[in-house]
């Protein structure tokens, strides 16, 4: 006798979706597919011997921490290391152990957080498009969201203060949480979220009494112009909460993010955390920090950031090369991360078109699956990480074959 | 200005509660301090040179998966290695890939579980006592609970026919989800269900159509008597979902537990893991894959079996010298597992005695935490696993003297 599951599915379960992408790149592990789907980084830039050596060494000697049960917040070890770094790369000063704890990947941090404020009376503020990751997370505990459009130096700030104002006449701002936001090099959209953007975003929070999730997996990934003050460091550990990830600077099998905040928050997020999964491997933490102690991330980053800063010119020069003669086409000359967002012109759907693309063999993520409600999308994110230079110029000249294609049979060309 | 925080937290955010383990093993930190308190394993038991060789050789010439991000499920070969130790430890067969996930320690399958079917209008069924981790993770998504004693062979089934034929008669009995079992050796009770129990819990899940989950943490460390089929053997995958880890049989530190179950359940787990933290480390489950291929696990841990048992026999005979004249003391002899019950007789409540037992330095797990609702216990958990031999002998003879003079000074002896 089998058990009715589906009849036992809780009310969060029944709101939780599969990942899209997941089922996307499943398409794509045919030999001669190109795909720019998965922002996976290029395992060629880990450092293997390193981190080989490393692990060794710290299983033999270190074994009373790295095979036992570790605490909740983490290693701290791995603390110092990233109170050090944060002061390098962003200037963040004032910071101690407390302030930090390490999730499962940036993922677990985003449903810890919304497991900690959402629940089907709450809203939280999130860009359109969005991050995926974000999405999933937040949606499954019933919250309800307040979208903003995204600029190309970040969230629509006029759209938001009119959203917000809005809550706020209607006695029903309490009800909004948060404002999630990736500040550089958006994923999908790859843009950089401004100064003055930032700035005023501080002052909205402020105004409203909401906090701000930043995330910033890809800021160390640079690849032009200059290094924006994190909005953690604009509005402090009291106002804002910030995300990072060793995902993309050293290895995503770590499964190491990072969060920052006050001390009331991370002990909120501990406690979170002790029921998710009670603490998490140690011997992750350790190798990443023993790695921190022994060698410098930001130089040896360094040769990483020249790749992928070749490939993403790959790219662009493709794109000028194969899109710059179809009227309406536009694609963010993002300045770092791993991703370039192209937007077709109106009426074309890029999830429609994807049926197109997979008889050429070329893969994208279709805008659509970053919408916070499941609608059509002229857009589509490209990541160049992964394929060599040759296939990203092969790749970028299917894409316009089946752009032509879908573009002529629906009329839109 | 700081955020006004605690305003913000969500319903499940108001319902989690801090581990009170946790708070009673800060005080086991003191040197002299002989403690009972915590499960955690000898780190001198872990295969330290045996992993540390293995995690070099995955990450330089695995790099491309151990470093990368892997699928939700987890890893492959480690798969192949578990449907065979399930063979060979328990003679289950039928299964393949798909019925299998891994997740982050056993508890983080507590939590998809809970997340998946608890709501504010759900049930469960917990034994009295229960294991802490369970009632954590259950409780966060609002559930409510069916609270069934514990006896020296499992759960008394007569009360939970009982109460579940009421939910029946109520119309009540949907909303009852499944029933939470740790088969082998208890935690915190060190009870093991008998081969009948486990029958009739699998009739009584199918009459009332709920799924089981049985919780074996345990189940490899038996020091005496004959192994006892699993429940999942005798309900099978589409009625029994079966939680294992590797954290009491290798090391913690790896952070792996696996669910097995149906292919439709394990789909679900996958689902509601992609939300929390979208894999885990592929490095801990390579590590663990690998190893498996080239030690035999059981046969390795005999010498650990040996050291438990060995420590088990020490304490059960410092019982028998210091407890055995107090009238209305018991305690149960496990016959594996990690923990000894110890029940005061009536009236003691070892929580409130945790005091006096602070000014012995002796520490143990009162057992208030292990009640589903908040309430007065005469038990207590007491680990052997850790102290040394010597250290158990002393520890029991002051707890002795904390019984005494607590049980003196409110005339309960």
């Amino acid at each position: 006798m089998v058990v009715n599951l589906e009849g036992k599915i809780s009310k969060i379960g029944q709101n939780m979706k599969s990942s899209i992408i997941r089922e996307i790149l499943k398409f794509a592990a045919d030999k001669d597919a190109i795909s720019f789907g998965g922002g996976v980084p290029d395992p060629e830039t880990f450092p293997r011997k390193e981190l080989a050596e490393i692990a060794k060494e710290i299983i033999e000697k270190e074994y009373h921490y790295t095979l036992q049960y570790s605490t909740t917040e983490g290693d701290p070890v791995l603390k110092q290391q990233i109170l050090k770094l944060l002061e390098r790369m962003y200037g963040i000063t004032g910071l101690d152990e407390d302030n930090l704890i390490f999730t499962v990947g940036s993922q677990q941090a985003l449903d810890l957080i919304g497991k900690l404020f959402l629940d089907d009376e709450s809203y939280c503020v999130l860009d359109d498009p969005a991050y995926l990751g974000a999405i999933n997370a937040f949606r499954q505990y019933l919250a309800n969201f307040v979208v903003v459009p995204l600029e190309d130096d970040g969230m629509d700030l006029n759209v938001l203060e009119r959203k917000l104002s809005e809550f706020d006449k209607n006695g029903k701002i309490k009800q909004v949480k948060f404002i999630y936001v990736v500040s550089n090099f958006h994923n999908p959209a790859g843009v950089t979220t401004s100064l003055e953007k930032r700035k005023a975003l501080v002052e909205i929070a402020e105004k409203y009494d909401l906090f701000i999730v930043e995330d910033d997996p890809y800021g160390a990934l640079r690849y032009e112009g200059e290094t924006v003050d994190p909005i953690f460091k604009i509005g402090g550990p009291e106002r804002v909460v910030l995300l990072n990830t060793f995902s993309k600077v050293l290895a995503p099998g770590l499964r190491i993010g990072m969060v920052a905040g006050s001390k009331e928050f991370i002990r909120k997020i501990v406690q979170a955390k002790q029921s998710a999964d009670l603490c998490s491997p140690a011997i992750t933490h350790r190798l990443a920090a023993r790695y921190l102690e022994r060698y410098d991330l930001l130089e040896q980053l360094k040769p990483t950031i020249e790749l992928y800063r070749r490939k993403r010119t790959v790219m662009l020069n493709a794109l000028e090369e194969y899109f710059s003669d179809i009227p309406g086409v536009k694609w963010v000359k993002s300045e770092g991360g791993l991703f370039i967002w192209l937007t077709l012109p109106e009426g074309f759907d890029t999830w429609e078109m994807f049926e197109y693309a997979k008889r050429k063999k070329v893969f994208y993520v279709p805008g659509r699956v970053f919408k916070v409600y499941d609608e059509p999308s002229p857009s589509m994110r490209l990541s160049f990480c992964l394929p060599p230079d040759e296939k990203i110029v092969e790749g970028i000249k299917r894409l316009r074959e089946v752009v032509l294609e879908y573009g002529k049979e629906k009329h839109l060309l």
